[in-house]
């Protein structure tokens, strides 16, 4: 007995132009755009928003993209993607590979736009089968942490219908055709860190007469290991990773300075102050080691809040994927360590419902039963890596997931005869 | 009883026009140009050349100026400057600090310039008091290592008188005043190094789908402190510097590779061939220790030989700055780590000498009677750094130390009567 | 409503023998005694059990001893009690403080003896108030891991009565007055890894002629933190320590060896053998940058199963517990680092059920409402620390714990009237 | 033209006992004592100094030997050889391999001790060769540094006649057959220095709630490397060994503290404090790092002076050994890294000659024409080494150096006629 927002939904996605959405996602994935730079993909979105009725503005927040679409009394629904690419060299050889040097979709936005404009084009057309307005979002630059806050502080919920729920979706790792929902926490707080290491420049060839900041910035990020090998009690889910080691300009040259950049994944606040302070004090601690003229900088830079669906949400949105894809599809990995920004877009009252879709390819995934799934996970190539490369035959199920998602609140549950 | 060359040293250098010296200085200072680029030095240095009555060629082996000046039967004399500043941003707040943002006179080539100039100018001046043939060389690209050997190769000598000695001179830290004269090996062969350390990127929350180069290479760099620390005889002089880092380009992205540029020391083959042997190892050993998908690279790339002044030639020279400025001004402190390629001008047959000029600030220095003098040197700006600001009043002493060096070979020594 | 095994607890309990268990306890705590050496202890735990009226046994699987108590038809329940103290030099100061130099009992099993003491006691005296039958056992080197299988090995089961249901307990932090259970698993595996480093000695003041394997272990160890803190998901609970670290006699020679001991605690097989692929990954990437002779020896020693309680016996025992403490008292805190050989007893058949009994004392917890209680728990002194010191207040309640979780097996359920 | 010393050197040991001098030697080497234990070793020299005619007193300064022999108006001149063994556990398999386990004689000092015995039996047989006082030496605890300044303590120039000049020598290694002789400083000064780094101890599995020293102190040996590697000037000499480092007893137990015992070679006082001052605020560094309860214990311990022969006295002893011998047989080859307390003999006014026999059996040292000779001294068993095993071939030359050395100074040089 399948309820009617998923009956509705299969009917609307029966049809799926998938050509043109696999054309879109790969012209997206061609011309990947930096954030707050997403001018191209922002215009492209647009464009299908508007060929599918909704009334669409950009500049919101920014590069941002909001279309409205009016259909009657009903709840308001808002739907979400990101659209900002990362600085990553491309290396997957695919014959759409990025056009930009340097710049890549390592992170699947490309999918989360196409997905968007798939599933708007499929909502607008069957308009007459539910009531209610929704609310489509072209969101840039998540990947910085100024996508979500811009949009809302460019007056998104004043200038449009303010939401009753968000919903939001991810490419994820994992053999494509899983959907992955946790009622409550999904994912976690990302706090970056920068740390700039004063030492004394001077020729290579004299290290004596300099404090040698490079030596130092290497010590450090050895000495970093030990916060979450020793300091964070291993029932906490917590990583330090420095993305960025940077000094120095000439092979025989000591240079003056060294610069760390670090990011660190917690899920409590007592976790991540627990963390900071150790940071300040290691690199303090190893200052003092090298003799440097003066202590470190040591600043928290860009931050995003844990990721927690609200459970009443998260539930029948699951429950309608289990319709709409199979009960045995959908599964509860716990929390993940990445972090979004989306929940800034919830401004702590609306509640929303965030999943995943996993979307790596099965001839890349080719686990057999009783495989190391761990392993698995850690050898296919994952989000940021410049391998990533997701299946385009997610392409029609991950519109399905949104427009059953937004169906679920738009469609009246028939009454029980 | 002094020589006739020390003699007529001091009377062709008894009015140097020492505020047009410093003027050239300063504007040369103001105007740093990296190796290879030192077009506007190069046109200042042959437009003085010319003035001085040289006959003045631009453009050997790139930039290169050498100017010649027949004077009679006799030897021929070559001294030769370097031309090139270095990727510093200068720190100096002087009021003739660098304006080329990133480049600065770190090593006092201008003043190296500036000396040459002058010595020109009062040793063409003086012509009627010694014989012989005068070759005087603005050099380009030292630092990189490129531009001895680049004139050599564009015909130096075969364009030009091949000379009989070289003579050089470079400006070190230690109270102004002083000239380092060693008579055999005085500086020390340079070999840099580049290693890429391979990784395998991904989102810096999940480092276990990794294998993080940033940390491999923090691992590194701190392990290669042992190969000086164990595994060079402390008899032995050996300096490994990492002059550059560079890693990732995020906070949260956990890069594909990270690339280390360092530059070794020697004075002799077999600690040279030691160090690059154990740098690969360590090298290999950390990545096998990451789990690292493939091999480092690990380059050898330029490299200065050593520096070893002809015995007779040097003591020649040392004896006659004794008399120009006084015995006591002499010292031999020993080979340096530093390098030069100034004896790849030799071509293996030509006898030379090369000398150090201190020209540290008397303020700067400041030395009271049983201090350390080695804390003192290591306290100092030295070359390479930011801060490294040479003593304007060395600029007559450095022409009289060319001056005299090239007239103990251009004068006939009087007959014992 | 009471259930009747919580009350009759409660009866049985009323007037414990406070005085003489805290002498028991303060004897014990004086004389501890290492893994297999349980002579005192088990003789003087054998001494009040026959007091009590058990069969008691000495010698089973070394210095184990077994009580049996049969009274009547029913189940048969085990009580379980290590008995080993640790290599371990007490600095707490107390006036009953560790006798014996380098031994102490620094994890609580001296509370455990005297707590297992206790409950046969009252049951014991007790008899006519349930049925079935009670086997009591001390057993020996739980530390070493050695105990329980030693036990088991030595007819445990078929000198005695196989019983239905173990039961056993733990001191651990937290402020004294809670009970702490978890309905699966509730504790981690354990196992130990030993790593030889062979490098080359000599005299100190010739590194260059010696493999340094004082240096080479020191860089593996920092290395070793790279397990933990890029190797696992941060949603895996891992635990990487190096225990003991040894190399070289004097000052001023090299040592030809280095040895480290480390532990890994873990929850599942998958990460147990990455993490120790990942050691004897890093050992050999080491012992290659160092130039060692020989390969590292890495052997896996000592190892401890996971413990997994039965989750309806746990729920069992917790319900009991709650009705004899109080509802607020029962948490459940998920699952510990620590380790156990209890779960050996079961043979992977017999269900069980281990808690933790919380015994800082209030004035060291000393927790205000806001305070974060994970720094306390860090703050506090832990088991194995020197200054571990548990609150003789949960002497009785120890006791309670062990005969309420008997009962709730030994006692016929009220039928509901 | 040889001089008379040299031919009554060659004269008098002419016709050594060889075979009974390796019994000693052997004898010695299978008993090797630990300093200030020397009681059997010195038993034995003073037993063959008594039978050779020496007035001999035994227990100077605890285990010494002291021989002297009047022999007429001149010079007195001392001859010392060092007695003691060291905590190595022999690894050579040799037929007369220590048997005292754990200890050898890896310095060569029982070769010094036989080569003693021979020559103060030669020099007294032939005693009517030569004319003066003969003071001979079997010196204790040379390793410790107690055993000279010991001596002195204890009287040794009031009890017996102080000389005018004193003689060593050292077993060192190198192809047999060369003599060092270094006319100024020839050894370095060496200082011990221990460190004890506090943590807080607690579980293996929860290193959240420790300040894990074995971690704390594997990092602060790593970042001892770049004391030498980037704060001593490559032209210094200077050398830093963690000989010793030790902490826990469990591979589950984080211990509360760790201990690292190191060694320093310097050749100035300037360098050498600079090393102790790094080593203090690199240990303060990474103790602070760690968040260590308290700063690290950081102890000067003992230290051995520099070792600077006279000049004209070891170029005395030189010229007659290179009669002896050959001149091609004689070197210099700069300042050693090693150490010794022979000095404090001279209480810094007696002249002396220390001097290096080299005694790398041919076998062993196996260099064509062409090697390089540094690698080979790095590869041969070196001092200190569990495989130092001198050439036997060594004894009789070893002798001939002492009597040669002595009769430069107790023979009266021939007129010139």
């Amino acid at each position: 007995m399948i309820s009617p927002a998923a009956r509705i939904a299969l009917d609307l996605t029966a049809d799926l132009p998938v050509p043109d959405l696999e054309d879109f996602y790969r012209d997206l994935h061609r011309h990947p755009e930096l954030s707050m730079r997403e001018h191209r993909t922002a215009a492209a979105l647009a464009d299908r928003l508007r060929t599918s009725g909704f009334d669409t503005v950009t500049g919101v927040g920014g590069t941002g993209v909001v279309g409205v679409l009016r259909n009657g009394p009903g709840p308001t629904v808002l739907l979400r993607a990101d659209m900002d690419a990362l600085p990553v060299q491309e290396e997957t050889g695919l014959p759409y590979a990025s056009r930009a040097p340097g710049v890549m979709h390592a992170c699947g936005h490309d999918l989360h736009v196409t997905w968007l404009a798939g599933a708007a084009r499929a909502l607008a057309a069957g308009r007459d089968t539910w009531s209610g307005t929704l609310l489509v979002l072209g969101q840039p630059a998540e990947e910085t942490g100024e996508g979500a806050s811009g949009m809302v502080a460019d007056g998104l919920y004043e200038r449009f219908p303010r939401p009753d729920v968000l919903l939001a979706q991810h490419a994820a790792p994992g053999p494509a055709g899983l959907y992955a929902h946790s009622p409550g926490l999904i994912m976690s707080a990302s706090t970056d860190v920068d740390i700039v290491v004063h030492g004394r420049g001077g020729h290579g060839s004299r290290p004596e007469s300099t404090v040698d900041p490079v030596v130092t910035a290497a010590y450090l990020v050895t000495r970093l290991q030990t916060v979450v090998s020793r300091e964070i009690a291993a029932r906490e889910s917590a990583v330090l990773s420095v993305g960025r080691i940077e000094a120095g300009t000439r092979h025989n040259i000591i240079p003056a300075e060294a610069r760390i950049a670090l990011n660190i994944r917690t899920q409590s606040d007592e976790v991540r102050e627990r963390m900071i302070a150790a940071i300040r004090r290691i690199a303090a601690g190893e200052c003092l080691a090298a003799g440097c003229p003066r202590e470190p900088d040591v600043v928290v830079g860009n931050s995003f809040p844990v990721t927690v669906n609200d459970p009443e949400t998260d539930r029948r949105v699951a429950a309608v994927h289990g319709e709409v894809f199979g009960a045995g599809t959908i599964l509860d990995p716990g929390p993940a360590m990445a972090s979004e920004d989306f929940p800034r877009l919830a401004e702590g009252k609306i509640p929303y419902s965030y999943w995943f879709v996993t979307s790596t390819p099965a001839e890349v995934w080719d686990a057999a039963p009783g495989d190391d799934l761990m392993e698995k996970f850690a050898a296919v190539p994952s989000n940021h890596s410049p391998q990533f490369a997701p299946d385009l035959a997610t392409l029609a199920p991950g519109v399905r997931t949104l427009v059953s998602g937004a169906l679920a609140y738009l469609v009246t549950p028939e009454e029980p005869s």
